[in-house]
């Protein structure tokens, strides 16, 4: 079969990718071709566990893709000729192209040194329906869960167990929680929030063995501690799924990611990369980032079809951001572009400023949060390289809001003087916006 | 007596600035004269007769001022010389100063045309703790009241009688509530979800006369109907409260606001105002522009303040954005620059793009509200103009972000490239986050 526009892998990537190019390049024919009959919201993957209560209310919807006349094949790539242009199919099929979009994502990585990681009952966490329902099915079994690894992934699954009364503990390597995406201090929130609700975590802590004759039974702690586990999930980390596109010639990155330009092209004529399985290079400091968010393969993917047939040096991926956030409770934990830590160990010349206050206003009101914002700023120009927010649901755009500063090259500046939209219902203060209080003690910092 | 930075007004534009100007040059000696004992905040105001139930829980804060060092002075200016740079007070001081900044605000305005406004049980809405107290002390008295004008304030007053029981009717002569300043559409939202609310609701609607003996009993409509009333509430809009400035022989602009330049600056040496009662123009057209936010008035008192003794080309106030947002039940309503009606008025080349989504995701959860963001884009460079929001709280923020670009310089381009922090609990999902869609649905219109 012959398809103008393929794309290999139908998550996050895959998807706006083909429809973005499906949009843009109506008279093309676009072809998404994945695995999966039915595609994991990756994001929503935690939620099966507890607030959803199943794999099938966490499905990434055909129905935007069908109504703009994407095809969408169930199978799966097993070799790419990029001269002949033409991909082999488990299946059989052999499907010729002009433009390919890998969009293979990435698998959960477990380093070999965690001994019964084979165990029945150890789990990771792979974006694959199949797989989760089946953990799924067992979890009435559960009475004692750990979980390895507290990054985003790790910290919300502990949440949802936490939530269907399960004894759960978090094991961290780290010091401190989210510590590769948060500053210490906003850490310490999260890590407070969720013992508040009943999570244990134990960090600076690490997993020596998985033990159990057939299934686990416990584990084994550096310390010698013993923490009895009916399962086991580790969610400590996920590698680009990068094999396929090795074997077709594709050049890798010493990361494992597919080399991309800022178009989301491979070198390879005709063949882009987008998503978990794409090179990124951080916005700030040009280094390669191992960042992998759904939101980030979004971007990219806007990116590699939108300069599919015509180049364009306006629609260029700038460099990753890296805008997270999660959500425990009613808190929201959210980071965009340096924080303090990475600033200070790539030698940036910065100012920092935090300020705490609340979400609504006045503080008479009975159902306001705590909102804290810290902003991270180069010294010689004003320019914000970062922030982070603590804070209400409302958190979870207050970061957007920052991540635009940042990607508008806003300066301090521009923020003591910005205009803002305030609500009592809705937002703080205008005379005591975090955001812009935060700003204010940058620009005292930056006098001295 | 003598102090460096005088301060005339203790609302938003004054407290912001006093604190900024102390902030920022803390040798010199500031001071707040106010007419109020207790400050009202002021877009708290609505709520003290609903959420709130006292005006003691919507007091403007004293702490930071007194934290600074700021002095506050009860008292009222009485006159001017600019010359001499002294002021005499209604308690007989005289106090000379450095810098004076005006930050007088708004009084309420009703129109003469309304007949029957001096009757007993009608009120204005003044930001006066005093007024505020002894119209929420009859409170309990009122089975049916009558709010006549729905901008903000008469929209967020009705919401708050009607949590209490009471039989509202809002009327507005124009054909849609707020409809200065939203689109049509985002009006029939609101207007829906007021009437599911309870609250009735009639528009294109004038009021012709308040009627009774010594106090109010009803409200004659144009139309001949009588609406039966135990109160009414004249929200019908504000004019800035420049009376002192003038005697004192400040310019003022047609529309009676204090003439100033991009400083905040008026053409009087060391004599500034900001807030309500200070000169605007819009962003875009330049134009002389009627807003009145305290949310503006926090900007330009920080504007002024930091412009006080040495000026600075990075520091001065663009013009205004007009950032709005208020909330009914769980639901937003925000707009940040120009609507599409003042965009087609003003004869700009724009496109616009709306998209509905979902505020969380996936879909499957059980308590997502809509999502709609429209944009307004310049067809010629692609510059955002403007944008609104209807949708959950979080809409409050989100509306910030578009602000944000608009504030940046941010393009459609820069939009549909942008990355964007989500996650389930808190934001719309990545590959149809409303903000990104409704670029994507511009730069369609802009092919055409």
């Amino acid at each position: 079969m012959k398809t103008d526009i393929l794309i290999i892998g139908g998550s996050a990537a895959g998807l706006v990718a083909a429809m973005t190019a499906k949009s843009n390049f109506p008279g093309k024919d676009v072809t998404i071709i994945r695995k999966e009959e039915k595609v994991m919201i990756p994001c929503g993957i935690p939620y099966i566990f507890g607030t959803l209560g199943a794999t099938d209310k966490n499905i990434l919807p055909d129905a935007g893709l069908e109504k703009l006349g994407v095809n969408i094949l169930i199978d799966e790539v097993i070799s790419v000729d990029t001269d002949a242009k033409t991909c082999k199919t488990k299946a059989g099929k052999e499907i010729s192209y002009e433009k390919l979009i890998f969009g293979t994502g990435s698998l959960p990585f477990v380093p070999a040194s965690i001994i019964g990681q084979d165990l029945k009952n150890v789990f990771t966490v792979p974006k694959n329906k199949v797989y989760l329902d089946a953990v799924l099915e067992k979890m009435s079994e559960f009475k004692k869960i750990v979980v390895v690894g507290a990054g985003f992934i790790g910290v919300e699954f502990s949440d949802e167990f936490n939530k269907k009364d399960i004894d759960v503990t978090l094991v961290e390597v780290l010091p401190k929680i989210m510590g590769t995406a948060f500053d210490p201090e906003f850490s310490d929130f999260a890590e407070e929030d969720l013992k508040a609700r009943g999570v244990k975590v134990l960090t600076s802590t690490m997993v020596k063995e998985i033990k159990g004759d057939d299934k686990v039974s416990s584990v084994l702690l550096g310390d010698g501690t013993v923490l009895e586990a009916d399962a086991v999930i580790l969610s400590i980390g996920y590698k680009p799924n990068t094999k396929l596109a090795k074997d077709s010639g594709l050049e890798l990155n010493e990361a494992g990611f597919i080399k991309v330009d800022r178009y989301l092209r491979t070198a390879v004529k005709d063949v882009y990369a987008a998503g978990d399985c794409a090179e990124k290079h951080d916005f700030a400091t040009g280094k390669i980032s191992k960042i992998m968010l759904a939101s980030t393969a979004c971007a990219e993917a806007r990116v590699a079809a939108l300069n599919l047939y015509k180049l364009s040096t306006t629609n260029i991926f700038r460099g990753t951001i890296g805008i997270y956030s999660t959500s425990i409770g009613d808190m929201s934990y959210a980071v965009a572009g340096l924080t303090e830590g990475v600033a200070r160990s790539e030698e940036f010349d910065y100012v920092t400023g935090t300020f705490a206050g609340i979400d609504r206003h006045p503080g008479s009101l009975t159902d306001t949060s705590k909102q804290i914002v810290k902003l991270i700023v180069q010294r010689c120009s004003g320019v914000i390289l970062g922030g982070s927010v603590y804070g209400g649901k409302s958190g979870g755009e207050l970061i957007n809001v920052i991540g635009f500063a940042i990607q508008g090259r806003m300066t301090l500046n521009d923020l003591l003087v910005a205009q803002i939209g305030t609500q009592p219902m809705l937002t703080a203060s205008p005379a005591a916006y975090p955001l812009i209080k935060a700003a204010e003690v940058c620009a005292k910092q930056m006098k001295n």
